[in-house]
Formats: C-alpha cells, sequence, structure tokens
C-alpha cells in the first residue's frame, strides 16, 4: 500500500536522478537511521554503485539497496574506527583510479561531523571527480522524531550544532562562549565527555536547572528520548543506561516535547 | 535512464512508508530546493495529500506530485506573508477537523526557522494529530552544493545557524555572543538587516576579513555563490544584486571552497 503511494508520487515527478559516472566518488548522506529520510539522490546512488564504501551508522535495508556493489565496512568497531581515516581516503582514491563507480556512504549528512569534508580534499587533491549528496542531519532528524523543536519564535533565533568528542584541542568547541550565547546546542557523539562538557557549559552561566534530554538511536524503532536537565544529565545517563549513538540536546526548547503531546 | 535506477531502488528497499489518516496533518520538509532532496516519506506524503498546504519556497515540481489535492498557497507573496500566520495555523486545524488528508509542505526541514513549531502547537492544542517530516535543511543542503562543508576537522567543533530576521527582540541573537564563540554562522534570511548583523559580528570581535560568502538560491538550477569577507559583504551583495532566497555563511570554513576545486 504505501510502496505503491511511492510508486505513484516517483511516476509524477519530474526530476532526473544524475547519474554516477566511472571513476567518480559520491559522498552521499544516508541521514539519521530511518530509510524513509533517504533522498531520492542518494537511494537512486545506491543502485548504481558497483563500490560502496559505507559506516556502522547506515542499516543494513539500506545497505542491501546497493546491492551490486562491493561492500567495504569502514564503520567503528568496539567504539573505534576499523581503519584509520588515511586509509579510508586512499580507499576511496584507490576505488575511483580503478574506474569503479564509488558511493561512500555516512549516517546523518556527509559535511556535518562525519569527516566527508577530509574525504572531498582528500579526492581533490588526487584529482578525483566527486560530488556530495547531502542527508537529513542526525541532529534535525532527531530531534524531530523526538517532538523537539530546533527552532521556536519567542525562545530562540539560533541553534549550534557541537562535536563532544573533538580529537585534538584546535577543534574542541569553547563550551563556555556556547553558553553564553544563550542559544540551544545539540552535541554529537557527547557522552564520553560528558562530565568536562557540562561543567564548561556551567561555567559559561548555563543554570544547572536548563532543560535537556537524550535522544538515543534517533528515528530508528529502538529510538529513546530520556528527558533530565543540565545539572542531571550524567545521574539521567547513568540511570537510564544511555549507549551511543545519542544526541544531547541542552536548552529550553526541550520543555516545548510535552505541549507538542509527547 | 535515471527513473531505471530510482526504480529499481525502491523496489528494492525494505521501506513501509507510513499512511498518512484522514483528519490528520503532517508537517513536512521539501529540502531547499533540488527535488532530488526530497526524502521518501516526504514523497510519499505528496500522493496521499488531497488537501496541499504551501510556501513559495517548494518548487512547482514538488506540488505537482501532489495531483489529488487542492492546493492552498500561503506563501510569501512581495516579500510579505500572504496571510497572517496564525491564519495558517487555523487552516491547518480547520482542513484536519474535516476529516482531509493534510500535507503541510515547508521549504528546508519544518523546525529550523520554518515556524513548523508554532504549527505544530496549534494543532496539538487543537487535539489534531500530527507528525513531522524532516527535510534536509536549507543550510546544510546549499552549503554541500556551494562546495563548503560545514564542519572540518581542525577548523571547526560547531557550527551556528541564525536567522538573520528575528521579528522581535526576544528572539533576535546576540550576534555578538556568537561571534565570540569562534565558530562558523550560517544566516537565514539575512539580506534585510545585513548591515546591523555584521557590525554586531564585529562588535563581537570577528575580524572584517573572515572570509563569507552568499547562497543565493541553493541547490537550484540558478544557485550561485559569491565569495567576499565580513567587511565586503554589503558591497559584494550590492554590486552583484544578490537577492532572496539566499543564505550567508561566516568562517574560515567559506575558504575551503577553493580547495573543494570550485
Amino acid at each position: 500500500m504505501s510502496k505503491h503511494f511511492l510508486d505513484k508520487a516517483m511516476a509524477r515527478l519530474a526530476h532526473d536522478a544524475p547519474e554516477l559516472q566511472p571513476g567518480h566518488v559520491w559522498l552521499a548522506g544516508a541521514g539519521p537511521g530511518d530509510p524513509g529520510l533517504l533522498t531520492l539522490d542518494v537511494l537512486s546512488a545506491l543502485a548504481q554503485a558497483d563500490a560502496l564504501v559505507h559506516d556502522a551508522l547506515v542499516s543494513d535495508k539500506v545497505v542491501a539497496v546497493a546491492a551490486e556493489a562491493e561492500k567495504f565496512f569502514v564503520g567503528k568497531r568496539g567504539g573505534r574506527l576499523s581503519i584509520p581515516q588515511g586509509d579510508i581516503n586512499a580507499l576511496l582514491v584507490r576505488l575511483a583510479k580503478e574506474g569503479r563507480k564509488v558511493v561512500r556512504l555516512k549516517g546523518g549528512h556527509p559535511l556535518v561531523f562525519a569527516r566527508g569534508g577530509e574525504e572531498a580534499l582528500a579526492l581533490a587533491a588526487a584529482q578525483v571527480p566527486f560530488r556530495v549528496l547531502p542527508g537529513v542531519t542526525s541532529a534535525f532528524g532527531g530531534l524531530a522524531s523526538a517532538g523537539i523543536p530546533a527552532t521556536m519564535r519567542g525562545i530562540n533565533g539560533a541553534v549550534i550544532l557541537a562535536t563532544g568528542f573533538a580529537a585534538d584541542s584546535d577543534d574542541r568547541p569553547d563550551w563556555a562562549a556556547l553558553a553564553r550565547t544563550g542559544q540551544p546546542i545539540v552535541i554529537y557523539m557527547g557522552l564520553t565527555h560528558m562530565a568536562a562538557t557540562v561543567a564548561d557549559l556551567m561555567k559559561g552561566g548555563l543554570a544547572a536547572d536548563t532543560p535537556a534530554a537524550f535522544v538515543e538511536n534517533a528515528t530508528l524503532p529502538e529510538e529513546r528520548t530520556v528527558v533530565a536537565t543540565l545539572g542531571t544529565l550524567a545521574e539521567a545517563a547513568h540511570r537510564e543506561k544511555v549507549v551511543s549513538p545519542s544526541l544531547i540536546v541542552v536548552g529550553h526548547i526541550v520543555s516545548l516535547r510535552e505541549k507538542f503531546g509527547r
């Protein structure tokens, strides 16, 4: 039934999806997890690929669409990259130079905390033609699914996305400065360094009773939202055994969830 | 040819799109403009709708997919809302109470600077069942299309989205505080109040030579990127006759565009 609607809609849409050429790489975003959040261009890319390089955050259902592609799993195993980023870059270049039609598929959006930018630079340096196919950003897809609006008139005129897992000090956001903006903050990969992040946000003036939440496995059937406050995030994570992948959202937008009827 | 790939991919995807029930409203995001950035769930929603309430930012091609729906245009005409937001909320409630299958389609993502949150609250208050279907956020879809990564290791661990057109002082972001974070800022609807915004960002310490750009009509065939610096944005907008819709992006991520081969 639902397939029927999709087929009908597809037949009516005057859109020519781009064609993936041999020797090209498409950096594609699969969105936060729910296959219904795939874009048409990404779906079409999967059916054209003969080499698919993918992450752990991409579901088996989605990988299965690339039925004719050789699969290269390069995601995390046990919390660590199975192969270093430099090797992933080199793999993409090698596959392209072999004349393969390469899709590099990541969760979320490839240029939002997903290291797609580094891969793009490596491809450009090797003169491999590439293209970026955006996906629904995990932060905004996940918040919507949890019933939390990213922006609301009268509450916030800006929203901040930040990574909680910056590898070196150059990247580490100045959390106190982010806090002083008064704007809500959505944190990717925030569990590992949560205690330090929360402490810095409080140093920046965010009150301990600022609403906050975890959105675990956003948009997947096992999605779970755990509501807390900035001051009780650590306790809530421990009590509720919150696991990765989990977004952390801090700010008054979290309180709107109740009004949304959740 | 490209349709063929999409059909093949669709046949392989084990995904049951949700079914739109009479009396329900789906708040759906069409993405930044390119129909290839539509999600499967939004596409399927269009084929199920019998009432479509849409904005100016949604392309005719996309509206045409909702062939069986009565169309209600509620977007801007000549820079102003054709009908007030309160009337749009009331229209959605009325259509739902009439037992229609309602899709409310917006550009971008409905809960990111699109007033979908207000509509959701109005629906919840009227006990109308609703659902949010995320779209690709205009900021991240648009930046990717312009060859500008939203995040890059070694450059930024956060990214800020802000509206340049906050209607009242409660909403207006503290631009100087945003500037002091040192993080890149993507500004929606920034043209009208650009001079004041730029002045405030500089007060916050952002240097006049900070890279900046306009991305006009992002992801559409007429997309155009105009690169400048924070200090020359106004001059560049005037010289190049930059028009809405246009994103403004400020920060060192803009300089990566050249390395991306643009």
